[in-house]
């Protein structure tokens, strides 16, 4: 299949576009390389040397014999974001390319109403480019379990039967998202349900989890196609912030008790799901969600794995409550359904301590890149005039 | 109390702006006129001679002897609406301030996106503001019954009591907006729902239903004081609609089989609604959500009450049902809960052969006014290239 892969430059994105092409299809990626404008916004620096875009590419055609063709593109640039559709005619896009940061959405009112118009206008106008010029393409569009927020009845995919009153009727679950961006996905799943119903566009809202993890049997051919591995507080996720924080000695930094609990998979698993996903695509209409995750933590327990795998490398990993930056419950009940995709045959990569001691070993090798200064949170939820990392302090 | 009244030259905006000064609060008015602007856009005109917003405040100040001050701002200028914020110091700010029209919203894409950012990012602005300005400040916010859509259960006012697998929660009312612009209240009321949690504002979401009338206590002191009457497909909604088609001969526009069932009420309550919020205001980081509408019609019905007021007065008022150009169910369960409004005291003005007959009468004086050829739909909600009325044909 011809697939797009759109933020194809990103930390989800460039192991996509790799696994999709070493699987066959026929991969462009478009990206307009603002998540690496924003590391110099923050002043931080991704824990692995990834490499320029067209040198990765160049890399990926060494070594697999196979083209990824690159466009330079913003999706708030609707005419130009048309012209790629025209020249891929793709048969499926996978939409990557909104800004995916919690805090870097709190930021202070710009950071939120950019975050809020960047994704919204950027999804609007991919639908309105699918619906004139690709109408049966299927739209594969990254939302997040975030949206969901933290209810006291079980998750289910998208969609809950209510009983009221004498009455049923399935409708979509309730949503209750944490920060401007996780709002901004919920805003998404409301366009793009409206347009498929519309309009029969079809599209599938992946719901995912927290990814960890860097490396995808593909990025592992060759060094130079190295992954992002992003450990700053803005966009470094508890995972992977946490291997870091151990591989040099900063104690684990858990916010408020940690007892919020999340569902979290392995990036082996992000590619597999996608790929699931663009080969059973939904009928013409259909709106579908898939709640993408393969395991359920807190992030208590996360810190505890994350010290007993670096005691076994003879690291000495403490772990420190710090008063949370974020308004969440610490505390609560949480069940999330997630069985189509392993309908569709997901075999997931569970957390394993040789899957931490490959995290632990990649920052370790990088240790001498970290900057210690930007792990510490910055971004409170309560303020709208945080001072981020990269600005000066005097 | 100092209410601000965003959006006060407009339908809605203007009646409640007068109805809460002559009910003894301190009224100011933020308006940027865009809405008269709409109407050079589209090449169509409000029914009633309205006049401009300094004519009519002088004029209230003649015959009531209040002040309404006024400011030229728009919300997406977050500079220019915190320092109105900064010289009002409202108690309470009644947000009409967006663009209100479905049809308008579905034109193409630009309309579309232009809607979605209007709505959302003046909303966001003002969130801010308030934040930052007047934490205690109570937003009164206009929201829709269209975000519900029309479930086969019955809708709640903003939450509903779930039961599932064993476990309860009460969660957001779940919503099936029918139009970008219906979207862009459910953004807004995400939006709101998290900035009183997370900062503690305090807010009231009115999802009000489908206004009708023109005229109120205060605007009958004086024929200058008159309000808009909006006939056009694009901005006239199905009542006022109606009764202008019957004076001018136009059959009824019923669009598909009639048996849309919404929610009505009055503009005597509508600005009875807004001031009996702004009298209860909601506790600090309370987000309330009330139904405000008082009965319900499907459109088949309204049609018929025009017709037989109509041959009351002699004229000969036909039925004429077009191809839907929206897409919705035609024939549907409808029953929405709309208590909360009646417990503060709201006594509706129920829908009167007296107050059709009043409708019919404006309308009849103003007939030489009538364009006829901007009443039939041109806005497909299955297309997005509209050729909107005001576009030339050749």
């Amino acid at each position: 299949m011809r697939v797009l892969v759109l933020g194809g430059d990103g930390y989800c994105g460039w192991p996509t576009a790799l696994h999709l092409s070493g699987r066959g299809h026929e991969v462009a990626i478009g990206d307009n390389f603002v998540r690496r404008l924003w590391d110099h916004e923050l002043g931080v620096e991704t824990l692995t040397p990834i490499r320029p875009l067209h040198e990765r590419v160049a890399l990926w055609r060494e070594v697999s014999g196979r083209t990824i063709d690159t466009f330079v593109v913003d999706l708030q640039d609707y005419h130009a974001l048309a012209d790629v559709i025209r020249r891929v005619e793709p048969d499926a896009v996978v939409h990557y390319a909104e800004q995916r940061s919690a805090p870097y959405s709190m930021i202070d009112r710009e950071h939120a109403v950019f975050t809020q118009v960047n994704n919204v206008v950027g999804t609007l106008n991919l639908l309105f480019a699918l619906k004139d010029l690709r109408p049966d393409c299927h739209l594969v569009k990254l939302g997040t379990m975030g949206e969901y927020g933290t209810p006291n009845i079980d998750i289910e995919e998208g969609f809950i039967e209510i009983e009221h009153k004498g009455r049923r009727d399935v409708l979509p679950f309730p949503k209750q998202p944490g920060s401007f961006y996780h709002l901004t996905k919920v805003h998404d799943s409301h366009n793009i349900q409206f347009c498929c119903r519309v309009w029969g566009l079809r599209s599938t809202d992946l719901n995912q989890g927290v990814v960890y993890g860097t490396i995808t049997g593909e990025i592992s051919r060759h060094p130079g196609l190295i992954n992002r591995f992003d450990y700053d507080e803005v966009f470094g996720t508890a995972l992977n912030r946490f291997c870091v924080q151990a591989a040099i000695g900063h104690p684990l930094t858990v916010y408020g008790r940690g007892g919020q609990t999340r569902g979290f998979l392995d990036i082996r698993d992000t590619v597999r799901c996608i790929e699931l996903a663009v080969q059973n695509p939904p009928e013409r209409g259909e709106y579908r969600v898939f709640n993408q995750f393969t395991e359920q933590f807190s992030v208590g327990q996360l810190a505890d794995k994350v010290q007993v795998a670096g005691a076994e490398l003879g690291l000495r990993v403490e772990v420190q409550h710090l008063p949370n930056p974020r308004v969440e419950r610490e505390e609560h009940y949480y069940n999330a359904v997630h069985t189509r995709l392993l309908e569709l045959g997901l075999e997931p990569h569970r957390l394993s301590n040789s899957l931490l001691d490959s995290l632990l070993e990649i920052a370790l090798q990088h240790r001498d890149r970290v900057r210690k200064d930007v792990i510490l949170p910055r971004v409170n939820w309560r303020d709208i005039h945080n001072r981020r990392h990269g600005t000066s302090d005097t």
